[in-house]
Protein backbone atom coordinates (compact mmCIF):
# COMPACT_ATOMS: atom_id res chain seq x y z
CA UNK A 1 0.00 0.00 0.00
CA UNK A 2 3.32 2.20 0.72
CA UNK A 3 4.49 1.56 -2.55
CA UNK A 4 1.46 2.24 -4.69
CA UNK A 5 0.22 5.00 -3.40
CA UNK A 6 3.04 6.65 -4.71
CA UNK A 7 3.18 5.43 -7.98
CA UNK A 8 -0.60 6.11 -8.74
CA UNK A 9 0.49 9.94 -7.99
CA UNK A 10 3.08 10.28 -9.93
CA UNK A 11 0.98 8.87 -12.40
CA UNK A 12 -1.21 11.80 -11.99
CA UNK A 13 -4.14 11.13 -9.44
CA UNK A 14 -4.64 12.20 -6.16
CA UNK A 15 -4.82 9.36 -3.53
CA UNK A 16 -6.43 8.48 -0.48
CA UNK A 17 -5.31 6.32 1.96
CA UNK A 18 -7.87 4.21 4.50
CA UNK A 19 -7.22 1.74 7.15
CA UNK A 20 -8.83 -0.52 9.27
CA UNK A 21 -9.88 0.36 13.07
CA UNK A 22 -8.40 3.53 12.37
CA UNK A 23 -11.28 6.12 12.76
CA UNK A 24 -10.76 8.61 15.87
CA UNK A 25 -14.26 8.22 16.81
CA UNK A 26 -13.79 5.02 17.88
CA UNK A 27 -9.90 3.48 17.84
CA UNK A 28 -9.68 4.22 21.65
CA UNK A 29 -13.03 2.43 22.69
CA UNK A 30 -11.70 -0.60 20.60
CA UNK A 31 -8.67 -0.56 22.14
CA UNK A 32 -10.12 -0.42 25.62
CA UNK A 33 -12.01 -3.59 25.35
CA UNK A 34 -9.38 -5.75 23.29
CA UNK A 35 -7.68 -4.66 26.33
CA UNK A 36 -10.49 -5.94 28.83
CA UNK A 37 -11.41 -9.00 26.53
CA UNK A 38 -15.07 -8.69 27.57
CA UNK A 39 -16.42 -8.20 23.55
CA UNK A 40 -19.26 -10.54 22.26
CA UNK A 41 -18.61 -11.33 18.94
CA UNK A 42 -22.02 -9.18 18.32
CA UNK A 43 -20.89 -6.00 20.11
CA UNK A 44 -17.46 -6.48 18.30
CA UNK A 45 -19.09 -6.57 14.96
CA UNK A 46 -21.19 -3.22 15.68
CA UNK A 47 -18.29 -1.84 16.83
CA UNK A 48 -16.22 -2.60 13.81
CA UNK A 49 -18.93 -1.21 11.57
CA UNK A 50 -19.72 1.40 13.42
CA UNK A 51 -15.63 2.67 13.14
CA UNK A 52 -15.76 1.81 9.70
CA UNK A 53 -19.34 3.66 8.88
CA UNK A 54 -17.40 6.87 10.65
CA UNK A 55 -14.64 6.46 7.91
CA UNK A 56 -16.61 6.00 5.07
CA UNK A 57 -18.67 9.09 5.71
CA UNK A 58 -15.87 11.22 6.84
CA UNK A 59 -12.78 10.02 4.94
CA UNK A 60 -13.87 7.82 1.76
CA UNK A 61 -17.03 9.43 0.69
CA UNK A 62 -15.78 13.26 0.75
CA UNK A 63 -12.37 11.61 -0.77
CA UNK A 64 -14.72 10.59 -3.61
CA UNK A 65 -16.58 13.41 -4.30
CA UNK A 66 -13.29 15.25 -4.50
CA UNK A 67 -12.34 12.97 -7.30
CA UNK A 68 -9.56 10.95 -5.45
CA UNK A 69 -8.79 7.50 -5.82
CA UNK A 70 -9.27 5.62 -2.37
CA UNK A 71 -7.00 2.92 -1.34
CA UNK A 72 -8.20 1.13 1.66
CA UNK A 73 -6.28 -1.14 3.07
CA UNK A 74 -8.71 -3.79 4.31
CA UNK A 75 -12.43 -3.02 3.52
CA UNK A 76 -15.66 -4.35 4.72
CA UNK A 77 -14.83 -8.16 3.44
CA UNK A 78 -12.33 -8.46 6.77
CA UNK A 79 -15.07 -8.03 8.53
CA UNK A 80 -17.03 -10.49 6.96
CA UNK A 81 -14.06 -13.41 7.33
CA UNK A 82 -13.30 -12.61 11.29
CA UNK A 83 -17.32 -12.19 12.20
CA UNK A 84 -17.97 -15.48 10.15
CA UNK A 85 -14.78 -17.21 12.25
CA UNK A 86 -16.14 -16.13 15.52
CA UNK A 87 -19.34 -17.85 14.65
CA UNK A 88 -21.73 -14.27 14.00
CA UNK A 89 -24.24 -14.89 11.16
CA UNK A 90 -22.76 -14.17 7.90
CA UNK A 91 -25.74 -12.91 6.75
CA UNK A 92 -26.51 -10.79 9.43
CA UNK A 93 -22.65 -9.43 9.07
CA UNK A 94 -23.85 -8.67 5.16
CA UNK A 95 -27.01 -6.80 6.53
CA UNK A 96 -24.98 -4.40 8.47
CA UNK A 97 -22.75 -3.23 6.40
CA UNK A 98 -25.31 -2.94 4.02
CA UNK A 99 -24.52 0.91 3.72
CA UNK A 100 -20.63 0.25 2.54
CA UNK A 101 -19.82 1.49 -0.80
CA UNK A 102 -18.84 -1.85 -2.88
CA UNK A 103 -15.39 -1.13 -3.73
CA UNK A 104 -14.66 -1.01 -7.95
CA UNK A 105 -11.83 -3.45 -7.60
CA UNK A 106 -10.63 -5.62 -5.09
CA UNK A 107 -6.95 -6.91 -4.42
CA UNK A 108 -6.44 -9.92 -2.31
CA UNK A 109 -3.02 -10.86 -0.86
CA UNK A 110 -3.36 -14.56 -0.80
CA UNK A 111 -0.76 -15.97 1.28
CA UNK A 112 -1.03 -19.53 3.50
CA UNK A 113 -0.23 -20.10 6.91
CA UNK A 114 3.00 -21.90 6.15
CA UNK A 115 4.14 -18.24 4.63
CA UNK A 116 2.12 -16.20 7.07
CA UNK A 117 4.13 -17.37 10.21
CA UNK A 118 7.46 -16.69 9.56
CA UNK A 119 6.69 -12.90 8.14
CA UNK A 120 4.74 -12.35 11.48
CA UNK A 121 7.45 -13.78 13.83
CA UNK A 122 9.88 -11.37 11.53
CA UNK A 123 7.20 -8.36 11.85
CA UNK A 124 5.58 -7.40 15.69
CA UNK A 125 5.21 -11.17 16.63
CA UNK A 126 1.71 -12.63 17.50
CA UNK A 127 -0.11 -11.21 19.34
CA UNK A 128 -3.45 -12.33 21.60
CA UNK A 129 -6.04 -11.22 18.71
CA UNK A 130 -4.54 -12.10 15.56
CA UNK A 131 -4.00 -15.49 17.21
CA UNK A 132 -7.91 -15.72 17.88
CA UNK A 133 -6.85 -16.43 21.85
CA UNK A 134 -10.15 -14.98 22.53
CA UNK A 135 -12.00 -17.86 20.84
CA UNK A 136 -10.10 -20.27 22.96
CA UNK A 137 -8.67 -22.34 20.16
CA UNK A 138 -5.99 -23.72 21.97
CA UNK A 139 -3.74 -22.39 25.15
CA UNK A 140 -0.66 -22.28 23.11
CA UNK A 141 -0.84 -18.96 21.10
CA UNK A 142 1.46 -20.69 17.89
CA UNK A 143 -1.15 -23.46 17.73
CA UNK A 144 -3.91 -20.89 18.14
CA UNK A 145 -2.50 -18.68 15.29
CA UNK A 146 -2.18 -21.57 12.92
CA UNK A 147 -6.11 -22.42 13.29
CA UNK A 148 -7.26 -19.17 13.55
CA UNK A 149 -5.46 -17.87 10.25
CA UNK A 150 -6.15 -21.07 8.54
CA UNK A 151 -9.82 -20.33 9.45
CA UNK A 152 -9.82 -16.86 7.71
CA UNK A 153 -7.77 -17.54 5.04
CA UNK A 154 -10.64 -20.19 3.82
CA UNK A 155 -13.16 -17.43 4.18
CA UNK A 156 -11.48 -14.93 2.57
CA UNK A 157 -10.98 -17.64 -0.30
CA UNK A 158 -14.51 -18.20 -0.05
CA UNK A 159 -15.40 -14.11 -0.14
CA UNK A 160 -12.73 -13.94 -3.27
CA UNK A 161 -14.79 -16.65 -5.10
CA UNK A 162 -18.20 -14.96 -3.82
CA UNK A 163 -17.40 -11.42 -4.68
CA UNK A 164 -14.73 -11.39 -7.28
CA UNK A 165 -11.23 -10.49 -5.59
CA UNK A 166 -8.30 -10.27 -7.85
CA UNK A 167 -6.47 -12.65 -6.22
CA UNK A 168 -2.32 -12.21 -6.24
CA UNK A 169 -0.12 -14.62 -4.54
CA UNK A 170 1.26 -13.06 -1.77
CA UNK A 171 3.86 -15.27 -0.82
CA UNK A 172 6.35 -13.96 -3.22
CA UNK A 173 8.85 -11.35 -2.72
CA UNK A 174 7.34 -7.59 -1.95
CA UNK A 175 8.49 -6.69 -5.45
CA UNK A 176 6.67 -9.36 -7.69
CA UNK A 177 3.32 -8.60 -5.55
CA UNK A 178 3.47 -4.90 -6.54
CA UNK A 179 3.99 -5.29 -9.71
CA UNK A 180 1.26 -7.31 -9.82
CA UNK A 181 -0.87 -5.00 -8.27
CA UNK A 182 0.18 -1.89 -10.21
CA UNK A 183 -0.55 -4.17 -13.27
CA UNK A 184 -4.19 -4.51 -12.05
CA UNK A 185 -4.81 -1.74 -10.63
CA UNK A 186 -3.62 0.28 -14.18
CA UNK A 187 -5.60 -2.20 -16.47
CA UNK A 188 -8.56 -1.25 -13.77
CA UNK A 189 -7.92 2.54 -14.20
CA UNK A 190 -7.42 2.27 -18.08
CA UNK A 191 -10.76 0.50 -18.72
CA UNK A 192 -11.99 3.27 -16.37
CA UNK A 193 -11.12 5.49 -18.70
CA UNK A 194 -12.62 3.68 -21.45
CA UNK A 195 -15.92 4.02 -20.45
CA UNK A 196 -15.60 8.17 -19.46
CA UNK A 197 -17.05 7.35 -16.31
CA UNK A 198 -17.36 10.98 -14.54
CA UNK A 199 -16.32 11.68 -10.93
CA UNK A 200 -16.71 10.49 -8.18
CA UNK A 201 -13.89 7.62 -9.54
CA UNK A 202 -12.83 4.75 -7.78
CA UNK A 203 -12.41 2.63 -4.83
CA UNK A 204 -9.73 -0.03 -4.59
CA UNK A 205 -10.02 -2.50 -1.64
CA UNK A 206 -7.37 -4.64 -0.57
CA UNK A 207 -8.64 -7.23 1.81
CA UNK A 208 -5.41 -8.28 3.34
CA UNK A 209 -2.01 -6.40 4.21
CA UNK B 1 -40.26 2.66 36.35
CA UNK B 2 -38.95 3.22 39.68
CA UNK B 3 -42.34 2.92 41.03
CA UNK B 4 -42.55 -0.75 39.41
CA UNK B 5 -39.51 -2.21 40.77
CA UNK B 6 -39.78 -2.49 44.07
CA UNK B 7 -43.86 -3.25 43.55
CA UNK B 8 -42.72 -6.61 41.43
CA UNK B 9 -39.60 -6.98 43.95
CA UNK B 10 -42.53 -7.13 46.95
CA UNK B 11 -44.36 -9.27 44.88
CA UNK B 12 -41.41 -12.18 44.96
CA UNK B 13 -39.90 -11.62 41.63
CA UNK B 14 -36.35 -11.03 41.01
CA UNK B 15 -35.94 -8.00 39.11
CA UNK B 16 -32.95 -6.20 37.17
CA UNK B 17 -33.47 -2.69 35.05
CA UNK B 18 -31.64 -2.00 32.27
CA UNK B 19 -31.73 1.82 30.18
CA UNK B 20 -30.58 3.20 27.19
CA UNK B 21 -27.22 3.97 26.25
CA UNK B 22 -26.16 2.92 30.12
CA UNK B 23 -23.44 0.36 28.68
CA UNK B 24 -19.97 1.06 30.35
CA UNK B 25 -18.08 -0.11 26.92
CA UNK B 26 -19.89 2.79 25.29
CA UNK B 27 -20.88 5.73 26.99
CA UNK B 28 -18.25 7.98 27.09
CA UNK B 29 -17.77 7.26 23.24
CA UNK B 30 -21.05 8.07 22.16
CA UNK B 31 -21.00 11.65 24.96
CA UNK B 32 -18.05 12.42 22.90
CA UNK B 33 -19.58 11.65 19.74
CA UNK B 34 -22.59 14.03 20.22
CA UNK B 35 -20.84 16.70 21.73
CA UNK B 36 -19.07 16.87 18.50
CA UNK B 37 -22.06 16.75 16.67
CA UNK B 38 -21.00 15.21 13.87
CA UNK B 39 -22.68 11.99 13.91
CA UNK B 40 -23.91 10.79 10.51
CA UNK B 41 -27.46 8.49 10.84
CA UNK B 42 -25.55 5.16 10.42
CA UNK B 43 -22.50 5.62 12.39
CA UNK B 44 -24.96 6.76 14.89
CA UNK B 45 -27.28 3.77 14.21
CA UNK B 46 -24.20 1.43 15.00
CA UNK B 47 -23.33 2.72 18.20
CA UNK B 48 -26.07 2.49 19.62
CA UNK B 49 -26.61 -0.84 18.48
CA UNK B 50 -23.38 -1.74 19.44
CA UNK B 51 -24.14 -0.36 23.05
CA UNK B 52 -27.39 -2.59 22.82
CA UNK B 53 -25.39 -5.21 22.18
CA UNK B 54 -23.08 -4.68 25.16
CA UNK B 55 -26.06 -4.50 27.64
CA UNK B 56 -28.15 -7.51 25.84
CA UNK B 57 -24.94 -9.72 26.29
CA UNK B 58 -23.57 -8.71 29.53
CA UNK B 59 -27.03 -7.64 31.57
CA UNK B 60 -30.32 -8.69 30.02
CA UNK B 61 -29.14 -12.08 29.07
CA UNK B 62 -27.46 -13.21 32.21
CA UNK B 63 -30.30 -11.31 34.62
CA UNK B 64 -32.88 -13.39 32.71
CA UNK B 65 -30.85 -16.63 32.54
CA UNK B 66 -30.92 -16.13 36.36
CA UNK B 67 -34.38 -15.61 36.57
CA UNK B 68 -35.14 -12.28 36.79
CA UNK B 69 -37.22 -10.01 35.11
CA UNK B 70 -36.04 -7.43 33.42
CA UNK B 71 -37.15 -4.22 33.30
CA UNK B 72 -35.72 -2.28 29.73
CA UNK B 73 -36.65 1.68 29.88
CA UNK B 74 -36.58 2.03 26.38
CA UNK B 75 -35.50 -1.09 24.31
CA UNK B 76 -34.34 -1.53 20.21
CA UNK B 77 -37.65 0.36 19.24
CA UNK B 78 -36.35 3.63 20.21
CA UNK B 79 -33.95 3.16 17.94
CA UNK B 80 -36.32 1.77 15.50
CA UNK B 81 -37.97 5.27 15.48
CA UNK B 82 -35.02 7.48 16.20
CA UNK B 83 -33.23 5.89 13.19
CA UNK B 84 -36.16 6.32 10.69
CA UNK B 85 -36.89 10.04 11.70
CA UNK B 86 -32.97 10.74 11.15
CA UNK B 87 -33.29 9.25 7.10
CA UNK B 88 -32.24 5.74 8.14
CA UNK B 89 -33.77 2.84 6.34
CA UNK B 90 -35.58 1.01 8.38
CA UNK B 91 -35.15 -2.39 7.07
CA UNK B 92 -31.61 -1.90 7.93
CA UNK B 93 -32.08 -0.53 11.11
CA UNK B 94 -34.15 -3.89 11.67
CA UNK B 95 -31.67 -6.07 10.44
CA UNK B 96 -28.34 -4.66 12.58
CA UNK B 97 -31.15 -5.62 15.47
CA UNK B 98 -31.48 -8.53 14.49
CA UNK B 99 -30.07 -10.11 17.07
CA UNK B 100 -32.38 -9.03 20.19
CA UNK B 101 -33.94 -10.76 22.13
CA UNK B 102 -37.71 -9.77 21.04
CA UNK B 103 -39.71 -8.49 24.61
CA UNK B 104 -42.72 -10.57 26.17
CA UNK B 105 -44.27 -7.41 26.91
CA UNK B 106 -43.80 -3.87 25.31
CA UNK B 107 -45.62 -1.26 27.32
CA UNK B 108 -46.01 1.84 25.47
CA UNK B 109 -46.49 5.66 27.65
CA UNK B 110 -48.27 7.37 24.58
CA UNK B 111 -48.03 10.85 24.82
CA UNK B 112 -48.69 13.82 22.71
CA UNK B 113 -46.33 17.03 22.04
CA UNK B 114 -48.92 19.40 23.51
CA UNK B 115 -48.57 17.36 27.07
CA UNK B 116 -45.02 16.50 26.54
CA UNK B 117 -43.79 19.94 26.51
CA UNK B 118 -44.19 21.26 29.81
CA UNK B 119 -42.94 17.69 31.38
CA UNK B 120 -39.81 18.40 29.26
CA UNK B 121 -39.79 22.38 31.06
CA UNK B 122 -40.45 21.45 34.09
CA UNK B 123 -37.92 18.86 34.14
CA UNK B 124 -34.62 19.35 32.83
CA UNK B 125 -35.50 21.28 30.12
CA UNK B 126 -35.18 21.11 26.00
CA UNK B 127 -31.16 19.34 24.76
CA UNK B 128 -30.20 19.79 21.10
CA UNK B 129 -30.65 15.86 20.57
CA UNK B 130 -33.72 15.59 22.70
CA UNK B 131 -34.88 18.35 19.90
CA UNK B 132 -33.46 17.23 17.03
CA UNK B 133 -31.50 20.18 16.48
CA UNK B 134 -29.12 17.84 14.31
CA UNK B 135 -31.61 17.28 11.71
CA UNK B 136 -31.77 21.32 11.05
CA UNK B 137 -35.77 21.28 11.50
CA UNK B 138 -35.39 24.79 12.33
CA UNK B 139 -33.30 27.37 14.30
CA UNK B 140 -35.54 28.12 17.12
CA UNK B 141 -35.54 25.14 19.66
CA UNK B 142 -38.91 25.16 20.37
CA UNK B 143 -40.09 24.64 16.98
CA UNK B 144 -37.05 22.32 16.57
CA UNK B 145 -38.78 20.57 19.72
CA UNK B 146 -42.43 20.42 18.59
CA UNK B 147 -41.45 19.15 14.69
CA UNK B 148 -38.91 16.46 15.73
CA UNK B 149 -40.81 14.84 18.73
CA UNK B 150 -43.85 15.16 16.63
CA UNK B 151 -42.26 12.79 14.28
CA UNK B 152 -40.65 10.23 16.67
CA UNK B 153 -44.35 9.98 18.44
CA UNK B 154 -45.92 9.29 14.68
CA UNK B 155 -43.31 6.79 14.48
CA UNK B 156 -44.00 5.13 17.84
CA UNK B 157 -47.64 5.17 17.10
CA UNK B 158 -46.72 3.01 13.68
CA UNK B 159 -44.30 0.74 15.57
CA UNK B 160 -47.04 -0.05 18.47
CA UNK B 161 -49.66 -1.08 15.56
CA UNK B 162 -46.73 -3.01 14.17
CA UNK B 163 -45.14 -4.96 17.10
CA UNK B 164 -48.44 -4.81 19.25
CA UNK B 165 -47.59 -2.59 22.24
CA UNK B 166 -49.98 -2.16 25.48
CA UNK B 167 -50.87 1.63 25.14
CA UNK B 168 -51.24 3.58 28.08
CA UNK B 169 -52.28 6.79 28.17
CA UNK B 170 -48.95 9.37 29.42
CA UNK B 171 -51.02 12.41 29.58
CA UNK B 172 -52.39 11.58 33.03
CA UNK B 173 -51.30 11.84 36.74
CA UNK B 174 -48.05 9.76 37.58
CA UNK B 175 -50.23 7.34 40.22
CA UNK B 176 -52.99 6.09 37.41
CA UNK B 177 -50.02 5.60 34.98
CA UNK B 178 -48.53 3.33 37.70
CA UNK B 179 -51.80 1.59 38.08
CA UNK B 180 -52.07 0.78 34.40
CA UNK B 181 -48.68 -0.17 34.15
CA UNK B 182 -48.96 -3.05 37.25
CA UNK B 183 -52.67 -4.37 35.91
CA UNK B 184 -50.42 -4.95 32.86
CA UNK B 185 -47.74 -6.51 34.24
CA UNK B 186 -49.82 -8.59 36.55
CA UNK B 187 -52.54 -9.67 33.73
CA UNK B 188 -48.96 -10.67 31.24
CA UNK B 189 -47.33 -12.58 34.54
CA UNK B 190 -50.50 -14.57 35.05
CA UNK B 191 -50.92 -15.56 31.71
CA UNK B 192 -47.42 -16.79 31.69
CA UNK B 193 -47.58 -18.55 35.01
CA UNK B 194 -50.66 -20.41 33.32
CA UNK B 195 -48.17 -21.43 30.64
CA UNK B 196 -45.91 -22.83 33.05
CA UNK B 197 -42.94 -21.43 31.61
CA UNK B 198 -39.87 -22.57 32.59
CA UNK B 199 -36.83 -19.83 33.31
CA UNK B 200 -35.49 -17.58 31.36
CA UNK B 201 -38.62 -15.87 32.65
CA UNK B 202 -39.54 -12.70 30.82
CA UNK B 203 -38.11 -9.19 29.48
CA UNK B 204 -40.41 -5.98 29.79
CA UNK B 205 -39.56 -3.01 27.60
CA UNK B 206 -40.90 -0.18 28.11
CA UNK B 207 -40.71 2.24 25.07
CA UNK B 208 -40.98 5.55 26.10
CA UNK B 209 -40.25 7.49 29.51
Amino acid sequence: MELLRPWLELEGHAVSNTGWTRSPLLADTINEAKAGHELTVTTFSLLYAADFADRLEHQILPALHAGSIVLADRYMYTAFARNRVMGADPAWTRQVFGFALVPDLVLYLEIDVEHLVPRVLEGKGMDYWESGMHLALGTDIFDSFVRYQRRLIAEYNALGREFGFVTIDARRPVDAIQSDLRTHVAMYLASARRRRRPQPEKALGRSRA
